[in-house]
């Protein structure tokens, strides 16, 4: 996936996939991946992967040459690509792009920051004990409060204020935005195969991206991407104590209010009201214009316009009046 | 309001509130205003604002002799009230808000703080790097520990123990209260007027102010009020991660369980149980001695000596009987 | 109760006993106690007490000699146990548990913490400013992240990876366990005697433990015991901004999404998935290989192999089809 953080420590030939995978049945033949992409946007030179068959459809048109499958769902590719058959999709993926991404998996603490007085940062207004890593760009006119620490791999824009006890990493920051007290954007998101004894660790090489004109309230944990990036649109409200999960899409003008939760991968529009502590799956599509109440648990996709409460969320009134 | 925190830039003449909303129309006359104030406590001097149906009765015997308000509005008004009418009341109220008090509009991070040991609290057992900005008051026999930062504005009683990576500003705390680690406390609200491309804030010139023998739990967030104080009664006690919006008001001996919500301007009873993640919405009135069972949404106010249950929160009894 | 932690200040005397409890018509005898322990738990050296019918069955055959009980409940003890008549129980129970273990009771900062450089911890790779307390034990190839604090009476296993911003105190964590930011680990429960006017403190002398192989998200609290510890077992997974109440266990390989909350001396067993949002009550038993749906309330027991959803709880299937 195209970021500016994670250096992709690719090629890697068809020959080290087999032997990292164990596959050994297979004729040792030369090729080149200089990436890992889902099958929608795949290329030539890049390896994809195939393990449901919700994407069948999307499997069918791929441009890849090879994709990691099963025997279950190999059928369903184009002949032009070519199945490399595993027991588990998902942990060959994981083992791949660890491969291309080694520094994607874990989230240690950034030992290489310096106090900011030791970089260079002539234009910021900061706190006591702010903390810097390498790879930090940071506009004109901003503000980073106490005790914050922005470790490696983020870009801020201008006119920001961080607030305090906040720590970012693999991040973009756009111009205006506001990030208060004790937030945690950038970390992994909580994506792992399970696996008794111990669990296997997925890769994260998707960043945080937030755009102009935010605001993110106090408490906020927003996780980077695993195989695509977490964003933010222009212009939309946080309140405290939300968490975002990794690969979540927030539009525009969008106000959510506290303790709300959007589990992984979910696609929340533009003009979207949420109100406090309402929750919504995974993988989920919120349209434009939709309000959700309060509490509501969001369980399967809302078109646009559409007011909605309960758990799991219905139609508005509908919930109201079968709730008097 | 009242409090001796946000410094009233007052008086602002008629003349300049007309220009201040771009009211071109209108005779200029010389007054004087020293405050802005809702229709309740709005006197001869202050300017009142007077915006949705619902306060028509309030409107109806105000002592204020000027009031930002609409066509549709203004005849509930006495004929002692003159109208000043604006196309969006709230946004008028704002703005007239945040000429009378400048700072109270965004929160950022207090830079004026020193280390404890540079300021003289003799008294104060602290930990290692705690910052303490202008306008602290502390009194005898207090803990501070590890990275709190007391930022400006701030009155502490006596016997209070102030947990680790805690931020207070803009604050009453009375005597024997325990707030643990990582609280965020004074934060201005989740309040401001939705607005495609750029949302406007809303004036916070509200304080919190937590009385005595409190205790809050860790993670708290309890931001300050908007026109009004967030008040938490005597020998209330929060557990840990709860939220804690602009106005509200909690009574005496009230115990609310973690990861609760509490929305703006809601009036919490003496006496009440709240349970584990339930959530109350804006603008209610819970009464005295109410239990609210753990993860009920509350969505309308609940009589003294209630106990209630699920979502929307209903009678306790009832809500069991239909839900076996 | 024993761990390494607390320290118990006993023997007690009979006679001390009575005076703490101003009971003053009693004979005076020579007798030792060199513990307070439940029912269960009690042998001939310590007190144990009985405050509900609930215990009746273990009452009868505890080994205990003497017995915090109240008049309605005396007769159901054996000949063997003398009671111990107070007007309220646990009360009672408080203030004796407070003078064996002193020091459990609050929860002020560690003041006695030194500078991780000012101490020998030498294999340690650890952040800027990280404080470490008394009796604090730490293996080997282990991080620390910037600005975290060891409070006393922590052990740390191998290879294990503390966040930024994290407290720890009273706790034991084993191997590969990986705690990520903002984390407060074996801070005291929310535990008390509401009283009005001002509530007693219940003493919290468990600790947590952390077995291992975890993986704990940012924003956690898990709370210490109270009479047991808090217990995660091995390859247990948490997600963020999860409470964790005092007392409860977690088996092995299980799975919490974010915002998760347990209440106090639940037991979770082995290979559950607990989506986000879910709430589960205080001292329930949910049994293994247990799946619960997102933004569920689960109110009472759940047997092993169950699938649930809805709040209250119930069977999945049943859920889905009454909430189509």
């Amino acid at each position: 996936m195209s970021n500016p953080f994670f250096l992709n420590k690719g090629p890697i030939s068809l020959i080290k996939v087999y032997e990292f995978l164990k596959i050994t049945n297979q004729k040792k033949r030369d090729f080149n991946f200089y990436d890992i992409k889902d099958l929608y946007s795949a290329d030539k030179k890049s390896i994809t992967f195939f393990h449901s068959k919700k994407y069948k459809e999307v499997a069918k048109s791929t441009k890849a040459l090879f994709c990691l499958t099963s025997e279950l769902l190999k059928d369903f590719l184009p002949k032009t690509c070519e199945p490399i058959i595993v027991s588990n999709v998902l942990t060959a993926v994981a083992s791949i792009t660890e491969k291309f991404y080694p520094y994607s998996v874990e989230d240690k603490f950034d030992n290489k920051v310096l106090n900011i007085e030791n970089r260079d940062y002539k234009g910021v207004i900061h706190g006591k004990n702010v903390l810097i890593g390498e790879n930090v760009k940071i506009g004109t006119n901003c503000l980073i409060g106490h005790n914050t620490i922005i470790e490696k791999n983020v870009e801020i824009g201008d006119n920001c204020s961080i607030g305090s006890n906040t720590i970012i990493r693999n991040s973009i920051i756009k111009n205006n935005v506001i990030i208060l007290d004790n937030c945690i954007i950038g970390k992994k998101g909580f994506g792992f195969f399970p696996n008794n004894k111990k669990n296997l660790r997925y890769p994260h090489i998707g960043i945080v991206i937030i755009n102009e004109d935010c605001e993110i309230g106090c408490g906020a944990t927003i996780d980077r991407g695993s195989m695509s990036n977490t964003e933010i649109g222009k212009n939309t409200f946080l309140d405290n104590q939300i968490h975002i999960a990794h690969n979540v899409k927030i539009g525009e003008n969008t106000i959510i209010a506290g303790q709300v939760g959007i589990a992984g991968s979910s696609i929340i529009g533009n003009n979207v009201r949420i109100g406090g502590q309402a929750g919504i799956s995974g993988h989920l599509k919120i349209g434009n214009n939709v309000d959700i109440a309060g509490g509501s648990g969001v369980i399967k996709d809302i078109p646009d316009n559409s007011r909605v409460m309960g758990y799991p969320a219905k139609n508005l009134r509908k919930f109201l009046r079968e709730n008097k």
